[in-house]
């Protein structure tokens, strides 16, 4: 059942007046249920409830830590097509995305049960005391990651389930032992009210302390930045626009005592075509991008919103192609009216530059709220000139960029702002001849891809997303895989401890039998 | 030779005019070298050598790497006495202290070139593709970390060596294949000098790219600032106060990029004594801690400035003991006159509060530039009431504080400020019979320490030296050990990318022989 309201801990609570529906953009339609948006005083007892839940949480067995995210992923599959049909209705996405998402979100959730019940994950490094030591004795020193405390988490409007409620952030930060409280995202208020309920299931279910979770309703602003400026939240997870994620940054910087927030937020994920490739293989390269600029609506944070290739025939004969293939395809709905509404303003933006040429723009009558897939085109130099052509067109859009030079595409390359991935198209041994190249999109990206496509964000330890500013606030994380615990954790020392009053991680008996460095050697055995 | 000039890449340059000298708190005169600010042009230069050097040192080998760290240490002793009696002539320390610290620098540098040299500490993490995966292939992933760019390192005041030019922020940048730009500490400039121009013959024997590494004179704060604000500089590594390290934490988040800061700054360490342990050992506290308060006078960031017991006989007789003992040391001499002044005015800032009593200070006659040991003491309401009493005042001063209940010492402890240190004091088993004391102080330190002092930051794996703000501006991240690389590193994502191209280090026949995470099993085998 959706009811509309926050939940305070495991407690459903509406004290506030201001309230806001969701919207169905395939029905152009406003959804039924009305949502209440928290007050302030909701606010600090979700806060206050976190800080005390903190107290038990942060040192919880990790057996009982990872029945609660299994029980989590549980409770999310028995909500079955309500859960879906509310995703569809609130995303205009279609059955098969929520499907495949909520998938993706309980894989989340077990990968981190996985982690936390292997205990490894906590980078156990021990080095024993040398009492006769000279000059000084030595002391033993044990060491292991802690939580940091409450996590404030801000669901993306994009992925209503596996970046939301109970997305990696959040998965991420139950494991790491942080409590969480999420700033429900407005667009999806329904799911995220719906995964909640199954989380706060969960909550009861294992016998975890009440508030160790709660769910925000908010339409605004407001919410938000009561919950970073807190002095009880001590880090910030968010994915979505760069003003969104600035904003936050800002407001956490600011505070009496700083906490990291890690924002992932926009990206163009650069392509660079070399010159070789697409002079064999224009027409697969033309169909695979066109498939990849449209795939979701184009509304991945790892779409392909630039393409960098050298001018000359081959790059025309690509274009020319890509055009093709664009328009053939059925155009798509896009998330919400705001949505499809800032895509038509930043793609009209982007096509009124001078210089720019728009190559192919889907022509046909198209539902409301369904966008309009674009290519365009402009020069290298132009691109350097104009910072304008720089920024994300968040949906089915990419810019073809026909450079000079290899030169000027080396320019363009080391010039731009952080990504999250950049993508190298090369034919045989043709990577090796622009060892420039690839080191300049080494050091403007978080990932880097050979002949493929930058959608698809595999959750597998190896992931890195995340990348240089504006991609992500601290290119030191990842957002997706275990490493993205790594946020929300801080390594802790203890001095000449009793062994009796370790944690069990630290203990010389190793009674987890986790893989530990003692002495530099990285060990399971005991001490 | 001391030229009083700044190493903008390998040269000598003194293009400014802003000049100063150093100071011999021990004699009370300046010293005679001069040295020259760097102008705005010469930190513009400095920047683009290093952005330059950057795209080679970025994937340097790793033995030259590590030959570049032994061979600065190798030339930092080749300095031999004229170091160590710069270092005594700018700090007013012993000579002694001045050995011990180089010791500490070199190992420092080995430690890291061992590091590097073994070449595991990248996480290199492969995930295999899978490519009849079902819905999708899984694509070959493999991550590692690399260097985020050029780090400016700003020397410490009270360790001119061991936290300074070539010290723990300088070590691990350069093992992480950062380069360097200091800005060297005006209270040591020529003891700066020294240790730039050991890394400047290492750079030049080793082959390392020009800029890889500049030093830079300062007398004020401008160019600090300039450097922190410039867009070609990453990271920033410091170490002092926490008015310093906020200005630059602040500076660098209101960058259009944003950079990450590493401040190591202020903490009073609190101790924590447990009535059965102050019954039965106050005597050999007394004596402990009268030597751990005025060790190299109290200029330590772990020196212990707040002492917590529960009111009663034995912490009185504890208090009167401790004054006993650390009025019969003898004063020692503190780094600067500027130094002496703040410490004079801050520890009458604190024992002119109301309803503070100094049980002792040392009255003798002390030579100038010596500091009169202090140790004064407050109820717990009293400390509650007045947050002047919870500021840190450098130098050999503690304030103990006498609680009324073990709920008022918990509270004292849950609402401190965050520290880089907690120290527990126990009898027997009596730890066990406080858990919530413990959990308190773990959850606002950064390590903790049993029957023992703060003092003594052991360089080792297992070593966190930071904490929660302000004793550092990210608790993430260490500041002392093989980990404190992690500062300047952020993971990097190869996707699908042909194994010839790839570094080393992901290379499916591991070349170097490293332990990686194949496939979610640790191992030094090829793929």
């Amino acid at each position: 059942m959706i009811t509309g309201k926050n939940y305070i801990g495991n407690n459903l609570s509406s004290k506030g007046t201001k309230q806001y529906n969701t919207f169905n953009p395939q029905l152009n339609i406003k959804n039924e249920h009305v949502f209440t948006e928290a007050t302030a005083e909701e606010i600090d007892e979700a806060v206050h409830l976190a800080t005390e839940a903190f107290k038990v949480f942060r040192s919880i067995s990790k057996e009982k830590k990872a029945t609660f995210l299994n029980t989590i992923a549980d409770e999310i599959l028995a909500l079955d097509d309500f859960l879906i049909k509310t995703y569809c209705s609130e995303s205009g996405l279609p059955e098969g995305r929520a499907k495949g998402e909520r998938g993706r979100t309980v894989m989340q959730l077990r990968m981190f049960a996985d982690l936390v019940n292997e205990g490894s994950w906590v980078d156990a490094t021990i080095d024993t005391a040398l009492p006769n030591r000279e000059p000084a004795p030595k002391p033993d020193l044990r060491k292991m990651y802690i939580p940091l405390g409450p996590v404030v988490v801000f669901g993306a409007s994009n992925f209503p389930l596996a970046y939301s409620t109970a997305g990696g952030d959040t998965a991420a930060a139950f494991a790491a032992g942080c409590p969480v409280i999420v700033k429900s995202h407005p667009m999806h208020a329904g799911t995220g009210e719906l995964v909640a309920s199954a989380i706060v299931k969960a909550v009861q279910k294992t016998g975890m302390p009440n508030g160790v979770f709660s769910n925000l309703n908010s339409s605004g602003i407001e919410v938000g930045e009561q919950l970073v400026k807190h002095s009880g939240v001590k880090a910030v997870g968010f994915t979505g626009s760069i003003n969104g994620g600035r904003a936050l940054y800002d407001l956490a910087a600011q505070r009496d005592e700083p906490i990291p927030v890690f924002a992932e937020m926009g990206s163009i994920n650069p392509v660079v075509m070399l010159p070789k490739s697409v002079k064999h293989n224009y027409e697969r390269l033309a169909k695979t991008y066109a498939s990849s600029i449209t795939l979701g609506t184009g509304q991945f944070c790892t779409n392909p919103g630039l393409i960098l290739g050298i001018k000359g025939d081959d790059l025309t004969n690509f274009i020319i192609k890509l055009s093709e293939e664009i328009v053939k395809i059925d155009p798509t709905c896009m998330l919400h009216p705001n949505i499809i509404k800032a895509y038509d303003a930043k793609r009209q933006k982007a096509v009124n530059q001078d210089n720019l040429h728009v190559a192919a723009e889907y022509a046909e009558d198209v539902k409301t709220n369904y966008a309009r897939q674009t290519v365009a085109t402009v020069s290298g130099k132009a691109f350097i000139d104009n910072p304008t052509l720089h920024q994300e067109v968040f949906g089915p859009y990419s810019l073809v960029v026909e450079c000079e030079s290899v030169e000027e595409l080396e320019a363009i390359i080391s010039n731009l702002e952080g990504q999250l991935t950049g993508t190298l198209i090369a034919h045989d041994d043709e990577a090796a001849q622009y060892p420039e190249i690839v080191s300049a999109l080494q050091n403007r990206v978080g990932r880097i891809i050979f002949n493929g496509v930058p959608t698809g964000v595999e959750v597998c330890p190896s992931m890195t997303h995340g990348g240089p500013y504006p991609s992500s606030t601290d290119s030191r994380f990842t957002a997706v895989g275990i490493h993205s615990i790594k946020r929300w954790v801080r390594p802790f020392s203890y001095q000449d401890w009793p062994n009796e009053l370790l944690p069990d991680e630290l203990k010389n008996e190793n009674p987890l039998g986790i893989s530990r460095l003692v002495n530099n050697k990285q060990t399971t055995e005991k001490i």
